[in-house]
């Protein structure tokens, strides 16, 4: 999929270059030579647009004059933009207001939003149709009741004793985690805690991590100046004896993203004598290890030794990202300078989600919503293999054995046809290309990443068909007509 | 009482002199050096700590090792911390948890917290036992009912249109400000405006500030990157024809923060003329715009011209500090690229949060409350200048007409000894010195900054007699008894 972007970029270049040298700010010529692109069909509905690096250097303007004209584009309703997702071309293209700045007033109805694509399986997200309300609700009253005035002044930037005892006590019994309540600090999710420790000096860069990972995160530690090395995956995970002279390293031990499996146990011990050896730390981003569907989960590896690894998780994937909270359970050593970067410069998480939270667990209701899920998802992720072998018998499914999305591989050089031929569908997901480190040397991978998480249960059995339908053919799908004997 | 903190530091300096050249780290000695001057009793509960920056420069450290040794001891119960009000010596100084690394275990209970100072009049946060807990969660429970699934999906990096529909009505109405829904980005409240403004690039420093102001801003704008440059007060608010070479300035127009009275008209009107002359902006913190008592509030300065000044709120103030949300409403020009920093790079507000605050807008709860609240804190503030009238006469309150703080004007030369008094009675509040800039160059002022607000409603009283009896004695409390004729 990136390669196509090589020629998106190019085309929009071309256009753009007429209007750029025309009157008026760059951005402006830019936003208006987008704007045409997808209103003149060139930019098709669910397409990906190039990450604001590359169009910038593409372009010659700044990277903030491409980030501005997409976020203008987005706030027309021409673009959609999504965490961890990037900025796509939204389904519905008429603009959702004029493209000049409105006379000021007061609307009192809220501008429609762009609709999303008509079947979502882009990873990343639950089944949002699934958040469990009424139990979510239930715990939310009984934590506002029970909540000593003291909650509702200035607050602790480590976060809620009742949370970070709450999940000390989850994280053992769930993810085999060692570790206390005060080693534990509340933030908004994984990305939120990697700007923290980075952003603040807590650690520095370089980073090691995966050859394939979260451009996300990728672009969110460039932005706090810290240089990525991707070190290469094979079927057992990172080849994390090719770790080099960084001193900490960014790993998905319990299921790589997004190529599949876990971590080999040989290698999950390695990491740890590297980071012991090298004073260095693993950092363990366990962004799924609660959806492992046919044998038992693997625990975290922070467990191999909690002076040496950070493990970072979040509810975005068990709850929902609309709950902003995620947790680093930090060697001790980090605990002062996380709480300094914290307390300092850092917005608290929502106390009441955060009491909400720790009742949830607390109660039981938690552990039940994610067992219902687990089941779904597995039921999902049998629908999605069981398609396959009927329609798509030439392509295998891999690192199904845990998470919410699948890799279906496929033979080099069609990655980029298969992602147009789905976007053509209606159906919008992932190349393994997108997430492939710019920098690595390891041989690029053909596949499709599908998240099967993120339709509603009803809509499933619809995406599903949709992308069987676009995968490429295989020569078992060419119709044998036996000649008579 | 900066001057205070001179004392304190030289002798907590000399101390750790010796110990700094101990063996072990510096990080370690010094957290040994505080540990004894608490526990030896030279610290006394409830002082306040110097800055990071000043004690590791009396002490040659790095400033994170100052970072790093308060936040430990604030985990152990030593210290407590405050945002925006510094780090403090805990009322309580029993070690919570020992200071030597526990071995890992899972405890069943949270350990215990500090408590705060006995009466606690510091500024910036409500009354923590007024949150409207029901009118709150009837909010969350429609909104939680109502949403739709997508809310649970990946949000908006702008908030929820629900809740800047909310937030521009009740703006207009309320504060004047003249927007529209497009143009208000929600996040976690006014410093985190600040960090997403100034952290990615959408303004850039030097940016002019009061003289006396949030220290917390000024920490948090310097981690950025950006100077401040302190233009002088008088009683008409900031002397806006000083403004220098900067290209932004941070004001409180409604209510100088922490001095007092409204900017001035003829100022309000003039630092927007300097705004377009030089192409500027003008970012207004209307921190307590709602609590007014005496007279119509004062609009917000946004109303001028929206496209030279950003407005930055929250409801720290006006229901909790626990609510993590605020806004900021933005001149056309800068929404794509608050929107491009906040996509990429920041956690997003608790959306079910938002959802709520919308709710409490349009439901009407959240104007009762503010109307509420604002006879609580009119009828506190009577009370603190009749005590005044009564108790010590010859101290005047000053900037008594809004807000939920006053200050009170001592003669030169007398705020140190009047706080140290205030602490010796269990009354924890702040000098005027606190909140001034390092580099400004007008006469300093005496006085003492009282938060009325944060104390309960039954707390009130108590809090009020022991500051009165901490107050310097005036001349006219000498008994004068007259010479007989």
């Amino acid at each position: 999929m990136a390669e196509s972007w090589v020629n998106h970029a190019e085309r929009i270049g071309s256009d753009l270059h007429l209007e750029l040298s025309a009157p008026g700010s760059r951005r402006a010529a830019l936003i208006r030579a987008l704007r045409e692109a997808v209103r003149g069909g060139r930019l098709a509905p669910g397409t990906r647009l190039p990450p604001y690096r590359s169009l910038a250097v593409d372009l010659g303007v700044a990277r903030n004059t491409v980030a501005d004209a997409y976020a203008e584009l987005v706030a027309e309703g021409w673009l959609t933009s999504r965490q961890g997702s990037g900025t796509r071309v939204a389904e519905r293209t008429e603009p959702l207001r004029p493209a000049v700045s409105a006379p000021l007033k007061t609307p009192v109805k809220t501008p429609a939003r762009a609709r999303g694509p008509r079947h979502d399986l882009r990873q990343g997200t639950p089944d949002s149709s699934a958040f469990p309300r009424a139990a979510w609700l239930a715990s939310y009253r009984r934590a506002l009741h029970r909540a000593p005035n003291e909650v509702f002044g200035p607050g602790d930037p480590a976060g809620r004793p009742e949370l970070r005892a709450a999940l000390a006590e989850y994280l053992a019994r769930a993810r085999g985690v060692r570790t206390e309540p005060d080693r534990i600090v509340v933030c908004s999710g994984v990305a939120h805690a990697l700007r923290l420790l980075f952003g603040s000096g807590v650690l520095r860069g370089p980073l090691a991590v995966e050859a394939y990972g979260l451009p996300f995160h990728r672009e969110l530690l460039a932005a706090e100046g810290v240089r990525t090395v991707p070190i290469p995956l094979d079927e057992h995970g990172a080849l994390v004896d090719r770790l080099g002279r960084e001193r900490a390293v960014l790993l998905t031990p319990a299921h790589q993203f997004p190529t599949g499996g876990p971590l080999h146990a040989e290698r999950r011990a390695a990491v740890v004598d590297w980071a012991r050896a090298r004073g260095g730390v693993v950092l363990e981003d366990d962004y799924d290890g609660e959806f492992r569907y046919d044998r038992k989960p693997v625990g975290a590896l922070q467990s191999l030794d909690p002076e040496r690894v950070i493990l970072l998780g979040s509810v975005s994937k068990s709850l929902s990202p609309a709950v902003r909270l995620g947790w680093m359970v930090l060697p001790q050593r980090y605990v002062g300078d996380a709480l300094a970067a914290k307390g300092e410069r850092e917005a608290w998480a929502s106390i009441l989600d955060q009491l909400a939270l720790a009742d949830l667990i607390t109660s039981g209701a938690y552990d039940r919503h994610v067992r219902r899920m687990r089941q779904r998802y597995r039921a999902r992720r049998d629908r999605l293999v069981a398609g396959l072998a009927e329609h798509a018998p030439h392509i295998e499914a891999g690192g199904i054995a845990a998470g919410l999305h699948a890799v279906l591989r496929l033979p080099p050089g069609t990655e980029r046809s298969a992602v147009q031929a789905a976007v053509r569908r209606g159906v919008a997901l992932d190349g393994l290309a997108e997430f492939r480190h710019p920098d690595t040397d390891m041989p690029a991978r053909d596949g499709l990443v599908v998240g099967y998480a993120t339709p509603s249960e009803h809509a499933y059995g619809a995406a599903l068909e949709a992308l069987c339908g676009a995968l490429p053919q295989g020569e078992a799908r060419v119709p044998a007509t036996p000649a008579p004997s």
